[in-house]
């Protein structure tokens, strides 16, 4: 799978882990690595390290290494974040509070503007000072407030048909923790945080060593 | 990568999603399914769907398709799902609470024992009936009650020490929530689930079709 622009969608799914990395560096004052140190910190190979940033135009530069304020930067860009993005929430229960709690997406560009519930004993609710509204405001308030992302933290049964009114309504992306996947045009983007399937994967892995 | 049987990691990663679409058809008492038409459902294609499942013995018989339920079955022994697991959280935030909260992992064999938190305040606390327990314990209580799961929402700063001594305390998988990689033996299964990785994946994607 590639990209609109070519570059393997395994190579973008990496992106934020670079990211997370270079951050580290920075953070700890590092000012430049070599592909061959940062392969031993991330645990991939210096090879793949070359190929993956070569596709973005690379970044390094022979026998001096990764200008890692720089790298970070462009990395940065290229994932969005020179830009604020605008979000609402969908579905108040445990796991919608707790992302809208989750502070540290806030401080990086991502604010959440709104909360929607199909609920209405929790409509008027506030967490973290955000009220939570009716779906019947939910295509006026994507259009006022220029949302971009909804994140979706609705029941399986309710997600398909809420994802439907999202993409009617100009949502650009979906970041998805509903249990199912999403039917989406492919001019709106979704991710999807499969949470039972990521617990399974670690049962698979734990019993594949008991045997 | 493979794994230990020479599975590839990529075709285990979509275990859980075939077990996902065979759960709804059962569900809704489809009997049996040829590659072709779980290949639109699950929009890949049916020879990967065959190629997969052939990893596992393949389940499928010429001209009749895939017996559903016995398909289900076959992958639910595969992911471990005959064995119960008995799992505790360690970081009582917002994140921690909510997947104490999240029932739907207990019915399906991932029975949360227990509860701890670094801070004081929270000792004592009561989530859906499990009391948050002191760090100290956590050695004991992982003797005791034969804990084999993990799962870890501390903040980064705190997750790699935690870790450690989780694998000093005999655990067998970790799911790790925490923005940070683990470096642990190779016994131990770690997954990770790195929400702000996944959210950059989706603002990546959102800001390439801008362009």
């Amino acid at each position: 799978m590639m990209d609109g622009k070519g570059i393997p969608r395994a190579v973008i799914e990496r992106l934020p882990r670079y990211f997370r990395y270079l951050g580290d560096l920075r953070d700890n004052h590092v000012e430049r690595i070599s592909s061959q140190d940062l392969s031993v910190l991330m645990q991939v190979t210096a090879s793949q390290i070359r190929q993956d940033l070569n596709h973005f135009g690379g970044f390094g530069q022979q026998g001096y290494g990764y200008n890692v304020n720089f790298l970070y930067t462009e990395i940065s860009k290229i994932l969005g974040l020179d830009k604020k993005h605008r979000l609402i929430l969908i579905g108040a229960g445990n796991l919608g509070q707790a992302l809208v709690n989750y502070v540290t997406f806030e401080t990086r560009g991502f604010n959440i503007r709104g909360i929607f519930d199909i609920d209405p004993k929790k409509q008027g609710l506030l967490i973290r000072n955000i009220p939570v509204l009716p779906m019947e405001e939910l295509q006026s308030f994507i259009r006022d407030n220029d949302i971009d992302i909804a994140v979706l933290t609705v029941p399986k049964s309710e997600a398909v048909g809420i994802a439907e009114l999202l993409v009617k309504y100009g949502i650009r992306g979906i970041w998805n923790f509903a249990h199912t996947d999403l039917n989406v045009p492919k001019d709106v983007v979704t991710v999807n945080v499969h949470l039972y399937d990521s617990l399974l994967n670690l049962s698979y892995q734990i019993n594949e060593r008991e045997e």
